[in-house]
């Protein structure tokens, strides 16, 4: 119960969704804002899968490293400093290519694989991992329970991993479902946290909000727990100028029948946040956004440097108490 | 049953029961000069084990990085041209260090074991990695069944690589003992090999006969098979000038209550020895080995570079011939 324990001695504050790189970006922002548990970062597991049998969990990872200043800032995702003798020997020796597991990166995979195969649970590990890496932040998963990202496209039913690595997110998503959402519970420390009465500010991160965002909403209660909480939820664009800042967010808009905008992802979250924090590229979806009933509040959303994270990180929490 | 239509193809003349480093060095002579499937080697898996949940094989490993080239000249196990990213890191998040994991060679740890925990045999997964690592010889695990060497010592019982790696084999041996081996059959191409007319040579190379030869002769069968045979058994000796050439054989002959000298390796041998090669700084023995009934052939047996193994491994081929 070692959530558990940081929770009751520093009662979670401000809990922020997140997937991978968008996220992770906001999620370091924050970290250099609260710098303590009081910080908690649910990361979407949708995209968990086994890939030469080991248990990998991109978008944890992608936020343990961002917090812990060891991502790889020319990729984005991975260790810096990185090698890959290990992939050359994989290749070498008829392996699987396609995914690209890092010498160092490798360490969190295998450890983690071998402490799920005695029994303990996702955010148990993750937990001592952040503790080794010494981040401030409770990062968890969404859910200890199964969760998977299926995609159904123009060209068959993928898993995740094929849809966004394999096939580099070409195929046309026709339509999304999270395999195990009926049966997986939030994991012990967010439940806690979604119900208590010291939690200020929800911040959904500009990530996907189909791939990254969804999948950890489809968890039973988690949702719900949004709703019901007093704590205020914010959401920031993760569309700016009318186009996404990375990965498919855009084109996931348009295969499923929206348009590409700030203010079609501000309507798919109204029924539960408070605020949204609109690119002032977008500025003239504001007034629209509001008579759904949700608070505006404009900005610079392009996280380039530190600088610029901390300051939207910032931006979010002021935000959240000024409504 | 990749093993089945090679040796078909193929018949094996000579078959070799090797430990790690000692009997990679001849294994390695007898590919330069039998340069074929001809040559089929059964590694010792008794020192195979589950760590951080990979399954590790480190004779079969030993004798495919150096039959390939690959093997590391200094340290004598792994690979040449290795880093140590993975072991870095894995140190950084705590977990266990004591056994040594290069990233080149967790590439054979990780998809031997993704492939065991599919349902591969590991004869075929050996064999997978031979041709890949375009090895002419036969290297075969002497069982595909569970094999465990216990280690029982002044110390308490300890598992193989805790005794071997973790105690740098300090700990005094009371006794012996391979988990399985009352269960555990020959893998199949070697079966068929040891009933094989064709078979002309078996060699037992200069490995430890307590911890690499025993746990090959404890499976079911294959000391039988050594008797039975119509092929000269030839076992090259371990003991060199009254001295192990490496590793703990003297020790464990002292140990288990032998003298440490060649003869006394050849005595433990002769129940199913034809002939024994004898380094020429034990000329001594000779006399004492003959009257046991085994011929003897004295040789350098010090395999220092490439030239000193073939010759050995020559000499080992022409001196069966002779009896």
């Amino acid at each position: 119960m070692q959530e558990f324990s940081r929770h009751c001695k520093h009662p979670v504050t401000h809990l922020a969704l997140s997937g991978g790189i968008g996220g992770a970006k906001l999620s370091l922002g924050l970290e250099h804002v609260i710098k303590s548990p009081k910080l908690m970062i649910a990361g979407n597991t949708g995209d968990d899968f086994r890939h030469l049998g080991l248990y990998i969990s991109p978008d944890l990872d992608t936020l343990m490293y961002t917090l812990s200043g060891r991502s790889d800032p020319e990729r984005g995702w991975g260790l810096a400093n990185e090698t890959w003798s290990f992939m050359d020997t994989i290749k070498e020796i008829g392996g699987e290519t396609w995914f690209q597991l890092g010498d160092r990166d490798l360490a969190t995979h295998v450890e983690r694989t071998h402490r799920l195969n005695q029994g303990e649970k996702l955010s148990a590990i993750t937990s001592m991992l952040c503790r080794k890496y010494k981040i401030e932040a409770q990062i968890i998963p969404a859910t200890d329970d199964l969760l998977q990202t299926i995609v159904e496209t123009n060209e068959g039913v993928l898993s995740f991993q094929h849809y966004f690595v394999r096939k580099q997110c070409k195929p046309t998503i026709i339509s999304l479902k999270f395999n195990g959402s009926e049966k997986a519970k939030p994991c012990i420390g967010l439940e806690q946290v979604l119900n208590s009465s010291k939690l200020e500010t929800i911040i959904i991160c500009p990530s996907n909000p189909f791939l990254s965002i969804d999948p950890i909403l489809s968890v039973k209660g988690i949702k719900e727990g949004l709703k019901k909480s007093r704590a205020k939820v914010i959401a920031v664009s993760p569309i700016v100028g009318g186009i996404a800042v990375k990965g498919p967010t855009a084109n996931n808009l348009r295969d499923l029948g929206y348009p590409v905008s700030a203010l079609a992802v501000a309507k798919y979250y109204s029924s539960f946040i408070d605020g949204f924090i609109l690119d002032k590229r977008d500025e003239d979806d504001a007034s629209r956004i509001e008579s759904l009933g949700v608070k505006v509040c404009l900005e610079d959303t392009i996280m380039i440097d530190l600088k610029s994270k901390i300051r939207l990180a910032r931006r979010v929490l002021d935000f959240s108490k000024s409504i």
